[in-house]
Parts: C-alpha cells; sequence; structure tokens
C-alpha cells in the first residue's frame, strides 16, 4: 500500500510507494565509459592545474605554497564561469518587471588540482579548502548590495548535468531570492511564527531520537534522509544548533561540514556504486538578520531515479523506497569496504 | 547577455542564457541502442496485442471488431497499473494529515497494438483514441467524489522515465489538487480578479499577434514555446476558445487535439532527431464549476537538458535557447522530410 507524505517545511507532497521497486525495466544502467579510470592530468581539460591560462583569471586559489596566480601550485581555485548563466548586470535588476537583464555572478570552485579526483575521495582536508573556498567567495558577493541570494551547487557525473568531468562546484549569485527558498522561507516562518521553534530544530530533534531515518550523527551536524524524501537516497545534512545562513559559521564548524559531507558522499559511493548525484545549500538570503525560524542546510540527490511526467506535471514525488529502509540500506551498505550496488 | 523572465501563470522565474550553449561537453547523446528498430510484437511485452493475460482485466479498449475483452483486436486498450503509485484507499484522505494512505487510481494507456509505434508515428486516426480514452477514463473516474484531480501524463523512452517501450501514456487520479496545479489555479485566480480577463486567453492572444513563440497554429489549437521557457523546446498545446477543463470538451475539439499533438509530435521528432520528452496535462480539478479563470492545457518538455543542481536547489531554469529562436528551429526543421538533429 503506497502513502502520502508531505514535507512540514516545503509543503510538497510526496507518493511513497514501496512496490513499484519490482516493476519491470529495460532501461539499463549503462555508464562503463563513465567508470573508466580517468588520468590526473588531461591537456586539454581548462581545470587541470599547468592548465590555468584556459581559464579567465582566478579570483581565489587555497593551498598555494608561494608561486603566482594563475599558475600551478594551488589545491582549490576559483574562476568566473566562462560561460555564465548570469553575468554582472549592465542596469539594476526590477524585481517587479517581467523581464531583466541577467545580472548576477557565475563562478567554478575547481576542487583539486588532480582531473580524477571526486568529493568522497578527497585526501585528508581537501573538503576543507572547498567548503572555506565556498564561504570565502561567498562573503565576497555578500559585499555587492545588488545581489540577494547565492547557490551553492555540486554536479557529479554527466547524468547529473556535469559539463566537464574535472572536480568542481560552482556558485551562482542572483539579484532575487529564489522560488524554492523563498518557499522554504515563508513556511518555516509560519510554522515559527504559529509555535515558537524553527522547524528546522525540531526536525533535528526528532528525527535523532527517532533514529530510523538518520545516516550519520556528528557532533555539530545530522546526515538525514528526510520524512517525505522526493527520492529513495535523498539526505539533508544540517547543523544541530540553530544557525540561519551557513555565512555565519566560524572555521571548526566549516572543517566539520567538510568531515560529514565527504564521509556522507564515501558511504552514498560504496552503498549505491558511485551514482551521479547532486547537492546544493539552502541558506538565509545575503545580508538577513540572524533569522530565528530559518536554518541552512544542504540538500542531497543520488540520481538514482527520473522524475518523468507525473512529477513534472503535478510536482508531486513517487518515491519507491520508505525513507527508512533506505537510511537503514546505506549505513549498512556505506559502512563495508566493498562496492556495493543495489 | 542573459536575461530573467518570469512565466506570468506559475510565477516561476527562468534565465535565459543563449551563450552557454557553445559551452564544451564531454557526455555524449548515446541512445543508439534506443534507436534501434523494434519489432511489432515481442511475447513477453504485457502490452502487445497478444498477451493480454500478463495485464489486469481491462478498463477500456477502444476500435474492437467483434472481439472479447482481455483478447486482440483493439486499437487503444487501459488497464490498471500492475505496479501502482497509488491504489484504491482503505480509508479516505484527509489533506490535514502529515501522512495517509495512498489512495487513488493508476492506469495505463495502451496506445497501439504494435509495439512499434509511437506517437508522431501513428497511422491514421490512432492519436484520436488515445485522447478519447484518456477522456473516457477521466469521465469515469470523475464520478468518484474522494477523487479530486486527474494527472494524465506520457514520458517517451527510458531517458524521460518510460519503465516499458510499448507506446503507452498514464492516468493518475489523485485525492488532492497537487503543488504545481494549485500554483497555477491561485495565480490565475489573482490576474484573473485584478483585470477580469482568464490569463490563458490573454498569452493565446498576445502569443498569436506576436508570432514569433508560436509553432502550429490551429482552428482550435494553438502550440507555441512560452515566453519564460524552463528548457529550449518547451512546448504548450493551448485551446483558442476559453474552456477550463479538458472533460468540457466536445468530441470535435478531441479530434482537433488529437491532430495537433500528433503534428506537433512528428515536427519534434524531426528537428530534434527523435528525442525523449515527456507531455502532461493541466486542467481543472474534477467536478469544479467552469472556471473563468483557468484554462486546460498541455505541457511538453523533450528532454535535451538535464535540470541539475542549480535548478534542483534554486527552483529556477536556466534555459540556453531563447523561445524565439528555438520555435523558429522547429518550424524550420521540424518540416523538412529529412531526419535533423541540432
Amino acid at each position: 500500500m503506497s502513502e502520502f507524505r508531505r514535507d512540514p517545511i516545503s509543503g510538497r507532497r510526496v507518493i511513497i510507494a514501496p512496490r513499484r521497486s519490482v516493476r519491470p525495466a529495460f532501461c539499463g544502467g549503462g555508464g562503463e565509459e563513465a567508470r573508466r579510470p580517468r588520468p590526473a592530468y588531461l591537456g586539454d581539460c581548462p581545470f587541470c592545474a599547468g592548465n590555468e591560462r584556459m581559464t579567465p583569471p582566478e579570483l581565489l586559489s587555497l593551498g598555494r605554497s608561494g608561486t603566482a596566480p594563475d599558475t600551478a601550485g594551488w589545491k582549490v581555485r576559483v574562476v568566473p564561469n566562462l560561460y555564465p548563466a548570469v553575468s554582472p548586470a549592465a542596469e539594476p535588476f526590477s524585481a517587479e518587471g517581467c523581464s531583466s537583464a541577467g545580472g548576477g555572478a557565475h563562478e567554478v570552485l575547481i576542487e583539486a588540482p588532480e582531473h580524477n579526483r571526486q568529493p568522497g575521495n578527497f585526501p585528508p582536508r581537501q573538503m576543507d579548502l572547498v567548503i572555506e573556498a565556498c564561504y570565502r567567495r561567498g562573503q565576497a558577493l555578500a559585499g555587492n548590495p545588488s545581489l540577494r541570494y547565492l547557490q551553492f551547487y555540486r554536479n557529479y557525473r554527466c547524468e547529473a548535468g556535469a559539463s566537464l568531468e574535472h572536480p568542481h562546484s560552482q556558485l551562482i549569485a542572483l539579484p532575487f531570492v529564489p522560488t524554492e527558498l523563498r518557499r522554504e522561507l515563508q513556511r518555516s516562518q509560519e510554522l515559527y511564527l504559529a509555535d515558537g521553534h524553527c522547524p528546522f530544530c525540531r526536525i533535528v530533534e526528532q528525527e535523532s531520537h527517532f533514529a530510523r531515518r538518520i545516516i550519520l550523527q556528528h557532533d555539530r551536524y545530522s546526515a538525514l534522509i528526510p520524512y517525505a524524501a522526493r527520492s529513495p537516497f535523498e539526505t539533508w545534512v544540517l547543523p544541530r544548533k540553530h544557525q540561519a545562513s551557513f555565512l555565519e559559521t566560524d572555521a571548526p564548524e566549516r572543517a566539520a561540514l567538510a568531515d560529514i559531507l565527504e564521509e556522507l558522499l564515501r558511504m552514498i559511493a560504496r552503498a549505491l556504486g558511485d551514482p551521479p548525484y547532486n547537492y546544493y545549500l539552502h541558506t538565509a538570503p545575503l545580508r538577513s538578520a540572524p533569522l530565528p525560524y530559518y536554518h541552512w542546510h544542504m540538500e542531497l540527490h543520488p540520481r538514482i531515479s527520473i522524475a518523468a511526467g507525473f512529477e513534472m506535471g503535478s510536482g508531486v514525488f513517487i518515491n519507491e523506497t520508505a525513507p527508512e529502509e533506505a537510511a537503514r540500506f546505506i549505513r549498512e551498505k556505506g559502512n563495508t569496504d566493498h562496492e556495493q550496488s543495489w
């Protein structure tokens, strides 16, 4: 029997329909080509160390040992996206107009000098530098009063929309607060006004107590599959203490985020056979006061199912695995040393 | 320079960023396997004529020439989905609860007896029967007072989420009005209250006058790429006269819908090289009075781009082709007799 669930934060409805996982399918996984080992350096990859001339001048580099900007010797490097979705505006953005010039910023965070690294397989402390670069560029962009929101995101593998395979994540700064955030902000404010609690703090507390949907419980963060997950292994990483904006974090909090993210991605790769995925940050709008009702977090979506006509038409997601079962699966299979696939 | 656009109906923001279409990509199309010719009959396909015993008993068949139910001789056949996302409820749905049993109906419309037919390549009048089956099952389900909405949808090819390749579309009847529809209903009502016009009627009128985003203009329907399209070839099919519900159509209106849909799908297949796609119906909730502000329509999404971390996180879509250019492309390339790919 299937079950309707509603996400308290977004109001989103999902259908948990476990029986569907046994339905016949002709659509194979493929992906052998993508699993083929890659070299550490490719001469035509614009993100490989040594090819710095192929990108616009860098905005930031971390881990440099005395070398000049736009040369090798960095551990993480941030450059403007050469094919930006948005770029600095010629004119100020008008929220009222139906159309306006696409003012903003679009940056690439090159996560490692080597072509063949990936999150979940980084050397120690590499993810720290990625998170640190995101924080520093966020702080820099927050100084621009025409920007309202910072969307940090990661696409892993071409099936998840990555157009270059060298490990990288991206930052798009927007002159408006986007739809999904506006929805979360509005509903979490309503819930807060009704009972005086941040609804995300409630989720962390209740899920920690219930335990069955928790994947990882660290001192500062919980990684869990939400009650109304849209797909089998949708996972949220939430700070356990209240904090509205990622830009309010201190250095130990960022290092701890890097730790849980790296461990989570390693478990997901082991349990699900190195699947494509997307993750992104949801955080308070730039320069907002510390909000009592909002709570920054990351959302991860391994792409092992396809949102199709029903989901697109209705906005309702069909999830073929109960979140409680999915979390148990990741806890069990993600911790072995053998690569497993379901 | 990119441009922000807002869809008047949904309020959705998109970024039209044409320059991005020249960005480098390593993710190839593949799909040769999927393009391999298929036989008209497969012994293990549950939807092929002759294999009727492999499905639950039929709910409807059209075009039968004197043969018994659940035997061959039909042209279109409707059966319950063997792996339903929702099924008749054991208890009534409570809209207030956070969870409830997944009561509803999930049916499969088998669009042709032959395995190797597809929309856009149907024999004359075949699409009429598909639309007619959708209408008749919709009318039947509308008689169930616990059902509130009817989601008709079509997934073409496995990249678009089809789990069986035999031509079929699906109907899910829900005990609530889903998110996307609620959003369209609310905003179109607001627009109607503000100026007394159905906003969809306005779109049809203005786009017909502007002409540059129109793909097909028939007597009863317009097919056009919307002003704020989420992906390059998102296309809407709208009745040119006001009509809130698909279930208000008469037989000539349904036949005309079949005509424009079949012609549109043929053009899309020619212009874009037989791409995967999804389409779905948006219509007024079941048993609502004829609404002056809502207007049923179909939305088609050829899947030639991937919604990735940015789109998932923000709800804002990046579209790499201006809708005016995309419509011109389909008009020009969709009408030749040679298969083209962009």
